[in-house]
């Protein structure tokens, strides 16, 4: 990690900071897609950069396929071959490839070289983070991955770095943008979920499947990133079995509107001793909750710790260029210190099993095959079953939604059911919390 | 800084980490007030430092009074000599004296020889940061003042080492949790200025000059060491003139309620160009806005950078154990890495002078001596001065409120004068953002 110091003198940047030494950092870059681009082009443009003392470089690329155009400056080396890429000489290399391999093996080969780097590459962190965190340990250096999530707001660095304020106990958060998008989208203008995907999908704002992020997968990579990073260890994925949004209708948010609520892309997990539950899925929340305020692609993350208390951090989730300004200024930490020694890595735990949450409030939409009963029926009918209902709202169309009061998915989902085969109801619980 | 590697066997810990390499680290603590204290009662406390691979120990004190009895463990060395202090053998100095002088002297004496610091004075960051900070980088060690400003939520460590997320052109923080208690007291419980205050100082919320806190010192301190912090320079003190909390009743909180707003303690710095403006002092922010939504003795802030947009982080901003804990992380920071080489400090320049912050509208009181005018009469009336009132409250006692559209202090404050004289109307002018 050899970086070079030279004198430099640029004009624009002389009336600040006249003749003093800049800095080169040689950047390699791993996968040139859409993220790749935006740090191509934004490094060697923010001058920003090079006021801080930094002039960064992207010396080469590895790339599925060289000669696919793309919108960014020429780079000097641009290379399919791995052997090949993994022969130059970088201070730091960002992967932005987007699946675990081969994003594994080549950051796990550079790791190994005591190469810095910088990933925005949440799939690979969230299912090999810790192992990647101890084997840069072990090489002191270091792997920095700011931007897998919450992607332009500064605070995995600080939860990894500080061991006091990320002894965390239960974390929620809003980290898909797209369903945060489309949620809002139905909220504000009551339209149909195909057509705010539609409006989603024509800003560019879905990845390119689109089930990652409607059926709650990316924030499923994103949640079991965060368990690791706060020390609880390795989430069972397979466990997790997140919801997606794609049930949701305009009418749900508005009568969740009519209780106060809103209803958002949530991914939880608290810790309770040892024990961890979690859950990916929406969730009805009061307008009081800071991340009922996040509108449209914004993210947000509220952390209860045992030394600090309540945290929230909110900001843009997504997008290239925001991704690409954090990828940077991860690169300029990289090259700005070293590790001083080897320090003790926890050994990483797996979480296994799951729990169940604990018992939340629920939202439920019940729909009526013909006639819609008054609110004082359906309170008895509801009572009946052990739920009891805190708000009814007026019909919509068929519909009636209920709050009930808190009970655990294991009764609720059996009383549901029930209600539904004997009534010929049907219902759809969410969350309120 | 020759931090000590040893084997180390602990029972509690030894199920997490057995027999693994825990680093001590030698703490110097200048300064043990409330926040000395704290430090030292938690450094041996807190298991998670040592699951970190720390073993934090304070090794000796300097304080002003070496009998006075403290809430704290007996430490090895304790003495009110400054030059003695100084000879020991620290991995890190922590600062927690919270005046400039001599706190000054000290750091840069500890800085000078390579010693990490870790400072919780406001005071002396916000008057001397970019030269501390200058000096440690010259030196290849660090300064870290987490503390400083939201004391619990870990942000100005990222916007110091990070380049581009700190291009901010804009922010906007509640950074006084005693102002932002007593305001939130009057809102809630609709009681006197002095009953507020005198809760916030039965809960030791008050800073021992209260002053410091009601009258927007403590906020200025603040709003000077962010904006130094991202690189704008060195606000003129002089020019800021913070306004403070204490002309504010219940009653104004209430009729800004019934505008959908609510009163905060609030610090604003923006950029345009190369000018900056600023102002310290009470503001009525729209319920939307995140800051409205900080209860109690919460903190937070809103930046709106080049390259990120927007973000917001709120969290506790004071208390000796909150305060403790960031200064600990700090400290951990501070062993973990060193600088990798001098990097160039851009110059920092003065700002000077503060322009006037760009139009806002505000939130008026007016007090009438006898009869209160109708809202269209005192419609006319304001019109009448190019004051134009966008809402106008119900009465309160002798008192109406109005909102009025934006236009800049330099024009509101003589219309107000010429109301005041020619109607023997008294009116009190609260920004609204």
């Amino acid at each position: 990690m050899s970086a070079v110091l030279e004198r430099d003198v640029v004009s624009p940047i002389a009336a600040v900071q006249p003749k003093s030494a800049v800095r080169t950092v040689r950047v390699g870059l791993v996968g040139l897609g859409r993220v790749g681009q935006a740090v191509a082009r934004l490094a060697p443009e923010a001058q920003r950069l090079r006021v801080a003392g930094y002039r960064v470089r992207v010396v080469g690329a590895l790339v599925r396929d060289v000669s696919k155009r793309r919108r960014c400056p020429r780079l000097a080396r641009i290379t399919s071959n791995a052997a090949a890429f993994l022969r130059g000489d970088y201070d730091v290399v960002v992967e932005a490839l987007g699946t675990v391999q081969p994003a594994r093996s080549i950051v796990s080969r550079l790791l190994g070289r005591g190469i810095p780097v910088v990933t925005a590459n949440k799939e690979l962190v969230a299912a090999h983070g810790p192992e990647l965190v101890a084997l840069a340990k072990q090489r002191r250096t270091t792997i920095r991955y700011e931007a897998c999530a919450l992607a332009g707001v500064p605070f995995l660095g600080a939860l990894a770095a500080r061991p006091l304020v990320s002894d965390v106990n239960e974390l929620t958060a809003v980290v898909n943008g797209t369903s945060n998008f489309i949620l809002s989208k139905l909220e504000a203008e009551q339209c149909a979920f195909d057509a705010a995907l539609e409006q989603a999908q024509a800003l560019g704002l879905t990845e390119p499947d689109s089930s990652r992020d409607l059926d709650g997968i990316d924030a499923a990579d994103k949640l079991a990133l965060l368990a690791s990073v706060i020390g609880w260890g390795t989430l069972p994925r397979h466990q997790l079995r997140p919801q997606g949004i794609r049930a949701l209708t305009a009418a749900d948010l508005a009568a969740a509107r009519s209780f106060d609520r809103t209803i958002k892309p949530v991914a939880f997990a608290t810790r309770i001793g040892t024990a961890v539950s979690a859950f990916v899925g929406p969730a009805a929340l009061p307008l009081s909750n800071p991340l009922a305020s996040l509108h449209g692609t914004l993210n947000g993350i509220r952390l209860h710790g045992t030394f600090v208390g309540d945290l929230f951090f909110s900001g843009p989730g997504a997008g290239p260029d925001i991704t690409a300004a954090t990828i940077l200024d991860d690169v300029v930490e990289s090259v700005a210190t070293t590790p001083t020694a080897r320090v003790a890595t926890p050994p990483v735990t797996p979480i296994s099993p799951l729990v169940a949450p604990p018992p939340t409030g629920w939202l439920i939409r019940a729909t009526f095959p013909g006639f819609v009963p008054d609110a004082a029926a359906l309170t008895r009918l509801f009572d009946a079953h052990d739920l009891h209902a805190t708000r009814i709202s007026e019909p919509i169309d068929r519909s009636r939604w209920l709050l009930v009061a808190p009970i655990g998915h294991e009764a609720l989902s059996p009383a549901l059911a029930c209600i539904d085969a004997t009534h010929r109801i049907q219902t759809h619980a969410i969350r309120s919390l």
